[in-house]
């Protein structure tokens, strides 16, 4: 299905990534209808139209869907059955229940990219303080102690080692259920970014480097100071869970890479990626408008990537200075948000390092 | 006076070139408020909000106004007064209401463009048909009788030449004041495109060659086949045009270029520029975001050209096509219009040609 230009895409959340998502549904002609519960959305802002309700108004979901030709989402923790009601009320919406539901749960999560063969770090489900004692025995080493779901930005996660309290651990997590992974030893962080058609299609940004600081994404750098084959290595990983997935859209696989060049696949995003935020500035097309040509059965474009590039986080305050503040040899990107409060994400800055040689 | 980031610009006019401008100015953090006589213009539909009025409601304008931090204009047929009533109740407006003046009078403009010493055609102001025949004998070739007031596209034009009738040709573009310019003998078009900041600071785009069909701008390359010194010319022309002027903002200025090199300055535009849709794509900075820059008093980014590019225009029913029918090899923007009437421009395309070496 190919939507005509001019049709009506609704998006699911209102923050930052349903904000680039709006503007580049509009420069390709189509209107933008944002879900979002809060008002004064960043997306709502640059969208012909905000429907403003609770996730579980099923009302209002049900009106807003009614006015759009397909949906898809910025947020991954939208609840799996406001997509399954929309998709049975006749509207398309991508990426699917399924994907939705496999990134809201991590030992799920894990369970599938050990069935498709993708390599993970050890891990044990933990619903309970002594799940995470035998995980530390077993392990014999340092782990993380993540929420199954809802987790983000290093929220809901707790680090210990062998001697540590399990049960004090479990506790400050809300003693809900989790998972427990060994501390892989890596060397860096990559991220795959792929986009998968309607028709199949795929294609693979080029693969960055990502560093992170007190659990969140500070910087992303292409080309990643790795060779071509632990590259093709990560896009192929993405590309075999976006197929396996039935994936339509872009699709973000994080990775721990190990001393060797061994490719631990960390978790998935199913939407697009703050990694990839250098790509409208550095490739022939970017993250945002593959995602709509994605959504809306559109052929994709390229993706070759013209120029290296750095990606900088702008974090809390910093995202809030007076423009002479901003290097004006970056590109600057601001998502309009009210508050600059200390950890939240107010918006990047680009820096094209130089014309491409890694095509 | 730099705005802060999460002001408000006001847009004056709800067109293509407003909607462009608008996620321009979202993308640096701004709101945005279109002003727009017509429902459902392409502008508001990517804004925060819309207030639909006519030219002529000052209530309206007022209302508008006062919620904005500064304002500027798409369209360079807004009343003059608009500006100036702006401008009185406390609104900064860029560009300012003289250069909108200037731009909507052609016999204004020729006047100041051979004031500060801009090369241009033989003209002669016509009020009347004798002006008209004494303009044919005096110039001694074809010549283009232009209504002074709200041509654009070709429209308001009529060509004659030594024994056509100079009554009818005065009644066929309404028997208004008119200008009668000699006709150029052309080897090319081009246009300088400059932005001028509110620190006075000015930078030009590489300068296009443009291409028209019945007087509606086609297609646009750079770079221009055309020497250097040519480029540098027009661009100094456009930045003395600016200065002059005051002014704040792009502005583009349109030249015929003669065998031997000489540039006639044709005509200029108090806004950004069709032939400026390239900038995006192909620079460093584009033009949108640089006039929005100067609007907020922000300093300007580098306007560095990495790509050769040519941008074409999808005009009618070319810009309601189905996806498919648009090459995947160039950059597609759609304007959101309803209806692909003939010789409306409904989007363009923007194929990059190749890394740029002309920097």
């Amino acid at each position: 299905m190919s939507l005509p230009a001019g049709s009506t895409i609704g998006i699911l959340g209102g923050g930052q990534l349903g904000r680039m998502l709006a503007s580049a549904a509009a420069r390709l002609g189509f209107d933008v209808h944002v879900y979002a519960p809060e008002a004064d959305a960043p997306a709502a802002r640059v969208a012909a139209h905000h429907v403003r309700g609770a996730w579980e108004d099923a009302e209002a979901l049900a009106g807003f869907a009614a006015d759009c030709d397909a949906v898809t989402l910025e947020w991954e923790n939208v609840p799996v059955g406001v997509v399954e009601a929309l998709v049975a009320a006749g509207t398309p919406v991508h990426p699917c229940a399924r994907a939705l539901a496999m990134a809201q749960d991590r030992a799920a999560e894990k369970r599938f990219f050990e069935e498709i063969g993708l390599g993970v770090t050890p891990w044990r489900a933990v619903d309970e303080p002594s799940d995470l004692e035998a995980a530390l025995a077993a392990f014999g080493s340092d782990l993380v102690l993540k929420t199954r779901r809802e987790g983000y930005d290093g929220k809901g996660q707790a680090r210990l080692g062998p001697g540590d309290d399990a049960a004090k651990a479990f506790a400050a997590i809300g003693a809900v259920p989790a998972i427990a992974e060994a501390v892989a030893p890596f060397e860096l962080e990559l991220s795959a970014l792929v986009v998968r058609g309607q028709d199949g299609e795929m294609l693979a940004w080029d693969t960055p480097l990502n560093e992170h600081e007190g659990g969140i994404l500070r910087r992303s750098v292409v080309p990643a100071p790795v060779p071509g084959e632990v590259v093709e290595a990560a896009q192929a990983q993405a590309m075999r869970l976006a197929e396996a997935l039935g994936y339509v859209g872009v699709l973000a696989l994080e990775f721990f890479l190990l001393p060797g060049g061994r490719l631990l696949a960390n978790e998935f995003a199913p939407r697009v990626h703050n990694s990839g935020h250098w790509t409208p500035e550095a490739c022939e097309t970017g993250q945002f408008e593959n995602h709509i040509r994605a959504v809306a059965g559109w052929p994709l474009r390229p993706v070759t990537r013209h120029h290296d590039a750095e990606m900088v986080n702008l974090i809390g305050e910093e995202g809030a200075q007076g423009a002479d503040a901003y290097p004006p040899g970056s590109s600057l990107t601001l998502y309009g948000k009210r508050a600059a409060r200390k950890g939240r994400k107010m918006g990047h800055l680009v820096r094209r390092t130089g014309p491409a040689f890694r095509r």
